[in-house]
């Protein structure tokens, strides 16, 4: 095995990102509250370009990120070979209501009405690969 | 079981965020770039009520954090029954280099000089459960 890549960090491709994005049902969205960023972990669809999260109508995210630039990060780690990846899609989130699920949207896994659909447009996307030391 | 607490959020003690945040290497820190939110997953440790985590002396993590308020996050997801809790700190960060290492400081995962010390002092942490659908 290469000893140099042992630790490795590595860039991923833009295609790797949205392909890797896909494999993992949670991720987590942040944005910037007056006190400071919030993150908060949601599950989630990939559609096009964007990502489409669900939630209650009077929650911070609607309220504080309506409108805004916010992150939304997915993550694969394995803790016993201290390797994984991770992939960061920023862009602007915009707050729907009356969505139709016309199969595009999460089923949320908390229970109780999730009327509110926020999108986030991507307009970048980044990742990156952690290889495992003892690879 | 209980039919009411399928799919049920639940708030976490603050004593039980503190516990199960040691549970787990890896969690996430965002903080707000002039570009908006940005997350990274980081290995770290915890001592007393601050995280520390080590970073490279040139990351955007060092340049954009310093002295801001920042939010760290854990979770730990359950795919297959949707189940899952997650722990949010929000605090100031404080980069500090030639921190000495009395046993308080995590193993950097990736390779390579890590100088900078990140350091979040825990204001706030706040927590929640996701009990399963199922259960």
């Amino acid at each position: 095995m290469d000893q140099a890549a042992h630790g490795q960090l590595t860039d991923l491709s833009t295609d790797e990102c949205w392909e890797l994005i896909t494999t993992t049902p949670v991720g987590r969205i942040a944005w910037t509250s007056p006190h400071g960023p919030v993150v908060v972990p949601v599950n989630f669809a990939v559609n096009g370009r964007a990502i489409k999260i669900r939630t209650t109508a009077y929650s911070s995210m609607v309220q504080e990120a309506d409108g805004e630039r916010v992150a939304f990060e997915v993550d694969r780690v394995d803790e016993p070979t201290r390797s994984g990846w991770s992939v960061l899609v920023r862009g602007r989130a915009e707050v729907r209501y009356g969505e139709p699920d016309d199969g595009t949207l999460p089923e949320p896994w908390p229970r109780g009405p999730r009327p509110a659909t926020v999108v986030v447009d991507a307009d970048e996307i980044t990742g990156r690969w952690l290889n495992s030391p003892g690879q």
